[in-house]
């Protein structure tokens, strides 16, 4: 496996620890409530704020080949989907842990508060027994040294997230708070 | 005209004036320099950071009906446009306002840092003679006060934008900085 930020120190640990029943600190809670955000499968929290009535084909349809029409169908119908859906999504002191999953669309990230780390697998691009690409990076305000502020996952990659302490060493966090626009 | 925002004292008064020749404080040209950003014609600064390869029909073309084709075409064929495109977007004490323009498609807008006042004309809606509704609201992270961290805006309506202070009455700014993707 190559790494491909050369800050990190090998191996990983995580600063929060999943699964700890902490309960969430108050700025936390207050933020979950104001954006009425609720508990995601795959960790952390998120809550849908728009989706787009356009509606384009679907491009993951087997039966959607390169010459596809586009319809403003039903949403009950597969064959077309919503231009751009958008969500928050935020990991915290009691959720601080994204696990490894695939969305099957390209997702353009965008950070409005906190820090964590981003793994990725380029599963898509290994041949055979070939070991993934894995890429890794932190997402947070200090941009000066490396933090990403916005951040694209194509589709079909592995990603997951984890919780950083705001600061340094303190192990401390207002939680870590994205938008997500998936588009296509 | 009417205004939505109940908070809004009367007449408004840009916090930063336009065109006063302010030279960038350090922060804010560090963040040019890093996002390599350039200058707007609507003011402000701006990066293209993404754009999907992916291409769906054009709405906005005359010829395009309900029942349009998809391909992937060259980039110069106007009958499609890509799936997204995504822009960072900053206003800054020497470029503080973004003047009334239109974009033709929705564009998500998401905050990362600073704060600002949005004032958006919803021409569309007007009947005749009618006097077009307008809205208008603050960007931040101040969301128990309102500030709004995620906005949408739909295609055809008039947008201007303005940088206020970082914190109330100091007349300060490191920067509104945004993200704008534009995905239909």
């Amino acid at each position: 496996m190559s790494v491909v930020d050369p800050n990190l120190s090998s191996p990983m640990q995580p600063s929060f620890k999943p699964g700890a029943s902490i309960k969430e600190p108050p700025p936390v809670q207050a933020l979950i409530n104001k954006l009425g955000l609720q508990k995601h499968p795959e960790g952390g929290y998120f809550a849908e704020t728009d989706r787009d009535p356009l509606r384009v084909p679907n491009p993951f349809l087997a039966s959607n080949g390169s010459n596809r029409n586009t319809t403003r169908a039903a949403p009950e119908d597969d064959s077309t989907r919503s231009a751009s859906t958008t969500i928050y999504y935020l990991l915290s002191p009691g959720q601080p842990q994204g696990v490894f999953h695939r969305n099957k669309g390209r997702t353009m990230h965008t950070l409005h508060r906190g820090r964590g780390r981003y793994v990725i697998i380029h599963d898509h691009e290994k041949h055979g027994e070939e070991k993934a690409r894995i890429e890794t990076f932190v997402v947070g305000h200090d941009i000066r040294k490396g933090d990403q502020l916005q951040w694209m996952v194509e589709g079909g990659k592995y990603k997951a997230s984890f919780l950083l302490p705001d600061h340094g060493d303190d192990i401390a966090s207002e939680g870590l708070l994205i938008s997500e626009v998936h588009a296509s």
